[in-house]
């Protein structure tokens, strides 16, 4: 029967033989997780999104949230989705146990997160943040804060928000407002306005724990100055039972082009004069609490989008193998039978570009989740900050770059379907809706690529992209021996080459009087990086795949195998010569977008 | 004040002095058509569009309409803007003013439309079809029928529609089963169900005018026995009173990502047995006759696209300039106020391809009108199959190059907002899920990339991408001599060389054994040429502001000329090296498309 949400034979073949996360189980860390227990794993949560989640999806688009009198109801399916999550430990997968968390490997729960955003990433998003607001507890709470707070959040009994953003605070976190002024018994009285706030304000959970960037009264201006509360909607006694409503009021819900799902909440704190909170961290170091945790959002964002493309390029498949239209291409004679539109050669140009594109990102993102298990087990400093070297320069890659390609799959997947695909009748319209957030929130993709321009390049004097540079050229080492790779793993050495000097050339320009021009390339930047790791996730599937098919491979397997090669040659012979271009259009360093005069825009 | 919509000085510049439409008007057929009539025209226009349109865009997307014991209820506000269009006779823009049209040239009409749907394209899809649908009258029907419907078809009395697409037969029209039997009378009796009917039932008006494709008996299979009728929703008698109610019912409506103000309905025709119509044209001749009207409807799709990234652009160009968040890169210490994010270089950058792109595809749709009238003024036939020629040539890039780079711009469109884009509270969110429409109906984009390589490339033997190239030659040469254009110029000439090459390749490969890997880069070959056509018509426009900058010009309309030298050079300098890059994949004519196993693109 054909598959839905995503391809069950590609995530095992990442996990299982490009990552080979079973490998981890021989240290005591993940010892419980074989390869039975993790495909134990994938398999329920497969079941779970199959048949629980992915069935709600449209009708929760439908439903959407309602505000009624400070209380937000999410949709009605979502309750019971919700408790499944609860009973199934689905929301801390990678923390420790003693806190209610699973302890497995972060490239697993990349797998277990693919599935659940790709059955319904509105009502998985509200699990994250929980999980996300629940780690700052972790990493900074005081050990009464992690007693009250973090079992309850980890397991799903309370839920978690982010306060960041204010109407005319977004991009620019340091221009918030919000206030706190400190009490005789230590708490805080915290004041502000916060907006697009995601389940800031829901009817899945008693109480909601809200982490609020806010200023001390005095603080120096800017993100220096910032400070980090944690603020409950009710108060939470010593003793841990509920006390008084906090005084944090759920003002309005945005109506948005997509997560219909998913509440985005204004909250007004202490609009009473009531809303108290505890500090998390130090004083004015709330900014730096932030970023710990961005590495982690920004990920799971990256796997919004993974989810959404996922599952678009699944169904697109389905449909194209069934939709039966138009003669082929070379039949002869006007008798000759429709015939199912995956032969139509830009139908498959489509499919094979969405294959590779949200194959190659699921690479990316478990690889991510894989250095993050690396630095878990490695004993050794270097070895450690090599893989935090490589997930910090790769993270605008799995937010920015991913999520762009995922909304480009997304809309290749309602043209598959045709007139069908622009309809409700069929999930492919809500996938590209849905998918358009996660170029927003977390930082814009704009702010990714200044990210990686900008912080990570020159991160430690440029290490993390050399290691990079050589994890690629490793691959390329081994595809060199593989028989009918060399030609691809020839091009490929090319490309890196070419990377590493646009890398150079254009880190260069950033430092220099030049920085506008080479900020006004910064996006370009970020695709070719992109591109290149893409290709790179690609070619060292080819080479697994390779070898397999070199030991004889056979039926099924061998297939699957043949696909991957496949897929590797069609990217790096059809993308890689256009990322090629655009390395052209870094070195040439055009300043047009500079030097335009604001007024030439036109329009006034 | 900001203007919205689009840069009223930029049409102004495109009719008057890229076009220079009032030449037309030396012509007996365009004879009222002066400067001074051309611009009330077009500011009328934009009033009505400003004024009534835009104000009901968010409140239809909203309302939708509703279909209720058969009847479709639009959304209350069209019916007022309706009014407003019959009485302002802003239907038939450009036809015979004997049956009720404004005989203007096409390409002022472009402008109109251009304001028209940037301001609310739900509903002008509606007027586009009534007019369409007129036109086969006009070109196909009997004096009896063009008596009995064309006039009330313009000037709005009536509506009218296209009733191709089946359940089975969407892009193989071929395949399409509805059924004629002629009758004593010399009607035919008509039966079948269609969908996807743009206002196929509507509470606009009080007749609606179906062309309808459908098969007679007997007649051969495939799109060679396909006749086309014109079946009326309710019976008209011979003397031009309403009759009976003619069997054509609507049984469902479709639920849509956007354009929710455009009924889109399922039709059934003759399920009790009662549905009567008169053949249009020759039996099994109905394709060709909807061939005829196949440039203008794709035009106009084109247009549509236009409309939503035109308006998307000023709204983002509004935004920028208002928005104030984060200091600029440069400054110095922490205390720079936060600036304008038009300041931004990223921001900057995607403002730059918002504009470029809005600009040259303006450019692109008002010559191709441009183009249509000289056909009507011209006496000598070689220049009129000249300018048909180059109609037919780019009437696939209109529809499919310029929608596509519509949806990005509508895309960047929220990214300029950050996460407001993405809210209801402001329409961009709109325009990007109504653009997306755009790629799919009369035709999807993979369908226009196969007429261009498949159909109009080859054309009398190829003579219309001769006349294309000439013209962009024409172009270069009067860039050569303009100061400071010099260096653009030759970078267009070598992009013009490697289109022509491109073309000849791939047009060989499509009649080869390899037509399968010819038409899977059939895509790229659309982009490839769309981007050159963009390119050329960029420079271009430089010419005219060059010349004009030389000739003196100052203030205002020197910044506005200023800002035509610069998106030439940010086009030609940024863009030209990526579509460098996509014709070296088309020469390489990679296989892999094809060559991959069914099985291989997995998740079975």
């Amino acid at each position: 029967m054909a598959q839905v949400i995503m391809d069950k034979r590609d995530v095992e073949f990442v996990l299982h033989e490009q990552l080979e996360v079973e490998k981890l189980a021989k240290h005591e860390r993940f010892a419980e997780f074989t390869k039975k227990t993790v495909d134990l794993i994938i398999a329920e949560a497969r079941n779970l999104a199959v048949k629980e989640m992915l069935p709600v999806l449209r009708i929760a688009d439908e439903e959407g949230c309602k505000l009624e009198n400070g209380t937000v109801r999410v949709p009605e399916s979502f309750h019971r989705i919700y408790e499944l999550f609860k009973e199934g430990e689905w929301i801390s997968l990678c923390d420790d146990p003693k806190w209610g968390g699973q302890g497995m490997p972060t490239s697993v729960s990349m797998a277990v997160k693919n599935y659940f955003h790709g059955a319904n990433f509105p009502f998985t998003l509200a699990i994250l943040l929980s999980h996300g607001a629940g780690k700052l507890v972790e990493n900074f709470g005081t050990e009464k804060q992690k007693n009250l707070f973090l079992k309850k959040m980890y397991t799903g009994e309370w839920s978690g928000t982010m306060l960041l953003t204010e109407p005319q605070a977004g991009s620019d976190v340091g221009a918030l407002t919000a206030t706190a002024v400190k009490n005789a018994d230590g708490t805080y009285s915290i004041t502000g306005n916060k907006i697009f706030i995601s389940s800031g304000e829901h009817d899945l959970v008693e109480n909601i724990i809200h982490p609020v960037l806010a200023r001390l009264e005095g603080a120096p201006p800017g993100t220096s100055g910032i400070s980090l509360f944690l603020v409950p909607k009710i108060w939470v006694n010593d003793d841990g039972s509920l006390g008084e409503f906090n005084d944090v009021v759920c003002t309005g819900i945005e109506e948005k082009m997509g997560i219909h799902g998913s509440p985005t909440c204004s909250l007004t704190l202490g609009g009473k004069g009531k809303c108290r909170g505890t500090l998390l961290g130090e004083e004015n170091k709330g900014m730096r609490a932030m970023f710990v945790m961005m590495n982690e959002a920004r990920l799971d964002v990256g796997m919004q989008g993974l989810g959404c493309s996922s599952a678009s390029f699944q169904n697109s498949l389905n449909y194209a193998r069934e939709r039966v239209q138009s003669r082929h291409l070379t039949a002869s004679g006007k008798d000759a039978p429709p015939v199912p539109i995956i032969q139509h050669p830009d139908v498959r140009r489509m499919l094979l570009s969405m294959k590779t594109c949200t194959e190659a990102s699921r690479s990316i993102l478990y690889y991510i989740g894989y250095c993050e298990d690396m630095i878990h087990i490695s004993s050794d400093p270097a070895e450690k900050a090599r893989y935090q070297g490589l997930i910090d320069l790769l993270i605008p890659i799995a937010k920015g770059y991913v999520t762009d390609r995922a909304f480009e799959v997304c809309s290749m997947g309602i043209q598959v379907y045709g007139g069908y695909g622009y309809t409700k009748e069929y999930p492919q319209e809500q996938y590209l809706r849905d998918c358009k957030i996660t170029h927003i929130y977390e930082g814009t993709n704009g702010i990714q690529a200044m990210d990686l321009l900008g912080r990570k390049l020159g991160l430690n004097k440029g290490q993390p992209f050399r290691d990079l540079l050589a994890e690629i050229r490793q691959t390329i080492a081994t595809a060199k021996n593989i028989s009918g790779l060399e030609g691809l793993a020839g091009k490929m050495e090319t490309a890196a080459a070419e990377l590493e000097k646009t890398a150079a050339f254009i880190g260069k320009m950033a430092a220099s009087e030049k920085a506008m021009t080479a900020y006004s390339h910064a996006y370009a930047f970020m695709d070719v990086t992109g591109d290149a790791v893409m290709a790179w996730m690609l070619l060292w599937r080819a080479t697994v795949a390779g070898k397999k098919l070199q030991a004889g491979a056979k039926g099924k397997d061998a297939v699957f195998y043949e696909g991957q090669i496949a897929g590797a040659r069609f990217y790096i012979n059809t993308v890689l010569p256009i990322t090629r271009g655009k390395m052209d259009v870094i070195n040439a360093a055009d300043s047009t977008v500079v030097d335009i005069a604001e007024d030439a825009f036109g329009g006034k």
